[in-house]
């Protein structure tokens, strides 16, 4: 097999009296094209269709399908890769794409992360060998002010990067521009007063015809990077950005969910772990095991590892264990996945009457890691 | 309630030896403060987390559940209304948003179709009382003058709109700009010929930074409407094209399908039926009952509905029977659906030798509707 072909994994659940490498051959064809064998020139037979490389039992009523497809089906342009990997057969049912080996030549097209895990470390003053710290500023319907002060308490007590919450977005309690500013104000104050290097990440959602605006604010405040929720948005959001931004890209999974169903979709890891990574997502936020979420840890540990491991010339980009992440689990989650990631923990700072103080407790755990 | 709220019908498969009940009071605080009860003030509890206004027994193990929420949460933007339907309740388990009833301070946000059925009737020549029919220029692999040479078979043979395949858009067998050129000047050659009105629908998938230019090409070339997918290139592009390209913009549903799964997702007939109308599609393409997808065709006729039905100021949008829908079935299909539909046929025409004369039958067949 040539090295420029893209080579997918499937786990498969064929249908009752279906034989998997039957619906093996109907995907090669639904997914490149479309048509019933014959209705297309021998060429195309021989260069397009995607190749049925492999079928073997997964377990269960499950199998695992490996297909090659030509690199020219996907190119170098995302919503041709989006398309190839999970397009039309989104429609169907009992189809996990379990990973993805993409050729140099389909690489090519993605620049990956601007920053990486190196970039967002050396923006939070350099820090190493310890985990970071995200929190957000909640919830929706407070004033810019209220939000200012949450971000001030969390800046104050050590947290990393103060992130508006995913939800927080352009509502009239508290309109983007002004909510920026004062949150933005808010945090350097904080950091004057300890020395700190906590930053502001606004939340960029917004309508198509807005999202430069609101992205040139945040630059214009000082922010040192946004949070982009990129399934609300468009996956390709994440490439225009980090191309065109200059800013920190802390991706959030809303909106992600029913791509990774169990039985149907892109797994987490390779959504998460891969597909954010290559679009250029500098820190990537997923659901952590344990939470309010169904996922497994060994899923959420892949994840790490497709974050952090070499790729080509992609930058690592930072796992962030979010979704229900509690600060006292936080200890036993570092020894899980080490020390190269960021934890996101709101509530249960917030169920503290004590927001700074509880995020000091946290923050101060975090240190002792690095001198571990 | 106040008028003001969004009022949110989800049916919900609670995990074993959870209450309905409870299950819906976390989803009003999941896509709402995304908070324990008690960590936000009193005021957010009264004004911002959603209520739940009913929960009913739905048949096996699912409940209907209706929660409100004020509709300052979606105001007029479409990434806060999508992240309020499915945002971080996307990434849990057995929940189908099924239905939304959006007041008229959101959906003031919203213009819709510009064209929508009428608009797209007057452009094919003003086709009134028969049901229209869409083909597909195909497969990917074909150069420019090979896909030309089918446009202008389908042209010639009576199709009201030929469209590319949605996975043709700009790979090396057929880039984007010359392949418009061609395909446009093969169905303008063909309608010279026959006296007819048969559009060419570009693909304009592409990355974010290219769109524009797409678009632009497109519509220089004197096409009236492009395909548009809007799952892949994020649904909030739909607006962006409405506003501002001045084409017909025809839907295609590929990646949309882990939305919309039986267990958990929204219901095709919200999804195509409501949200693609309200932001903006003038004709949607979805997967009919009896082809290569899983879909019931009370869902499919709900759809239709949902499309054409009176609903505040928004035009209806032109359903789009496709995914498999055998030419031979058309007549049955036209008997449950009525003529206020396009039929996108494309396997049944292409299993035949002869494209040109299997459309013509099937435009025929379609023509002697008018009359009946």
């Amino acid at each position: 097999m040539s090295d420029d072909r893209i080579l997918i994994t499937y786990l498969l659940t064929p249908s009752p009296g279906e034989r998997a490498e039957d619906r093996a051959r109907a995907i090669a064809l639904e997914q490149t094209v479309e048509l019933p064998e014959g209705c297309y020139p021998q060429r195309i037979r021989d260069s397009i269709v995607g190749r049925v490389e492999n079928v073997e039992r997964a377990g269960g009523a499950r199998w695992r399908v490996t297909i090659s497809y030509p690199s020219s089906l996907a190119g170098t342009e995302a919503p041709q890769l989006l398309n190839l990997l999970f397009g039309n057969i989104s429609m169907q049912q009992g189809i996990v794409v379990e990973d993805v080996d993409l050729p140099e030549r389909v690489l090519a097209g993605y620049a990956g992360p601007r920053f990486g895990i190196d970039g967002v470390r050396v923006a939070c003053g350099d820090v190493r060998g310890r985990p970071l710290l995200c929190s957000a500023a909640k919830p929706v319907g407070l004033t810019p002010e209220e939000l200012a002060e949450r971000c001030g308490a969390l800046a104050r007590g050590g947290a990393d990067i103060v992130k508006d919450d995913h939800g927080v977005m352009n509502q009239e309690p508290a309109p983007f521009r002004e909510r920026v500013a004062r949150c933005q104000e808010a945090v350097l104050r904080a950091n004057a007063g300890t020395g700190g290097h906590t930053l502001y990440f606004p939340n960029v959602a917004a309508p198509r015809s807005q999202l430069e605006e609101r992205v040139a604010v945040a630059r214009e405040a000082g922010c040192e990077g946004v949070l982009v929720s990129p399934f609300l948005m468009g996956l390709d959001v994440l490439p225009a950005l980090a191309a065109s931004s200059g800013l920190i890209l802390l991706a959030h999974p809303t909106f992600s969910g029913a791509l990774s169903q169990p039985g149907h979709g892109l797994t987490p890891s390779f959504l998460f772990g891969r597909l954010l990574r290559i679009l250029g997502a500098d820190a990537v936020i997923y659901v952590n095991a344990g939470g309010r979420f169904p996922v497994s840890v060994e899923e959420c540990s892949r994840i790490n590892q497709r974050l952090r491991e070499p790729w080509s010339r992609i930058r690592p980009a930072l796992p962030v264990a979010g979704g229900g992440v509690d600060a006292a689990s936080v200890p036993s989650w570092i020894e899980r996945y080490g020390s190269d990631i960021m934890f996101l923990v709101g509530s249960s700072l917030y169920a503290t009457d004590d927001l700074e103080g509880a995020t000091r407790a946290l923050a101060t755990t975090l240190e002792r890691q690095a001198s571990v």
